[in-house]
């Protein structure tokens, strides 16, 4: 059955999920590149990000590729589409990613400020959900017909959606890096309380991988 | 000059230092044995812990061996040495090492509660603290003669030693477990703006390994 997933989401060593004072100059906030160091040396993400090629094998690209196997749609939160806050001043912004965004599908983005579809180039669709995250992965599942929908963050979403025991599983890399503040991931979550184990684990020079999965999620 | 070290200091996944419920027969704390299982591989831990020999070469054992390397003196918390809680009933908790425990130095215990100073076989001499952890630092730095101090835990006391900005160099390995709750070793601390980076990472398949170093430390 079709599973929520959560794919190369990476965290400092102090637990924290992204880097403070995100803006259009640091969409993964500040410090956000040496967190995503590892990701950066795959040729899944130099091909998805900047569409070149580069990158090299080895376990931190095993874990970027499978991050985008078996994926039928997407969920963001609003801040992962973008550094637009509160109503939508115009339909100008389009997203990070240029005209041909990396999900090259369907892409349910939760925001509280309703807006239009958006067809990109390359396939990818952002429908503009603001009935909440239930809603937003039965759109997600219907539209996956089968396959898998990938929980792209942030950190806020992905912590409503854990708390909420919706998340199959999770493939976290935990990269050798102190942030000192924002949000962490699993703050006041009792992880094996929600029915999470740690079923993989794994080490690049770059990261420490590892794979959280529900007990009694589907296979 | 000498350094106030924390070495082999295990926390899980979700940031856990400890396994909670710790009592006489958990000296680690519920699940705390899953959470060491990189240092109970090595031939530094097997012999000090329980004078045998066992375990295998590699990364667990570089860092487990590096531990006890130039160690003049050590510092624990209460708790670290043993579950009795509030004025000491008699003597005869004696740690939970046995006759001849890991320490062959002198060691230093925080405490409210005054106890005459502890000889054991090997070496160790427990000597309690009641004037607090910067009287504990200067008793053990000048009992190490010139060598390092080592501070063994818990969680709380690194915590304390932490935002004084006393630790010099602390070896946190980071186990593919999750504990759910307990004490959280980074909580509310920034350390970044303590003056701490990761200075070294390395994997072994049982642990993540880092060293965070102080900026403005001496060496």
């Amino acid at each position: 059955m079709s599973k929520l997933r959560v794919e190369s989401f990476t965290i400092s060593l102090d637990g924290f999920g992204a880097g403070q004072n995100q803006d259009v100059d640091n969409p993964l906030g500040v410090r956000g590149t040496a967190l995503h160091a590892w990701a950066l040396s795959t040729p899944t993400f130099q091909k998805n990000l900047f569409g070149r090629d580069g990158g090299h094998a080895g376990i931190d690209e095993d874990f970027a590729a499978r991050g985008f196997r078996n994926i039928g749609a997407w969920i963001l939160g609003r801040n992962m589409f973008g550094p637009v806050r509160g109503p939508w001043p115009d339909e100008s912004w389009r997203g990070w990613w240029g005209d041909d965004p990396v999900y090259h599908g369907p892409v349910f983005v939760l925001t509280h400020h309703a807006r239009a579809p958006l067809v990109m180039q390359g396939g990818t669709t952002f429908h503009f959900v603001t009935e909440g995250i239930d809603a937003a992965l039965a759109q997600a599942r219907e539209a996956a017909a089968g396959k898998d929908v990938r929980l792209g963050g942030g950190v806020d979403v992905v912590r409503q959606y854990l708390r909420r025991r919706l998340i199959d599983e999770m493939h976290i890399a935990i990269a050798p890096v102190l942030l000192g503040a924002g949000e962490r991931l699993f703050e006041g979550i009792d992880l094996p309380a929600l029915g999470y184990t740690c079923t993989r684990h794994e080490c690049s020079p770059l990261a420490l991988h590892v794979v959280l999965a529900r007990q009694g999620s589907k296979d």
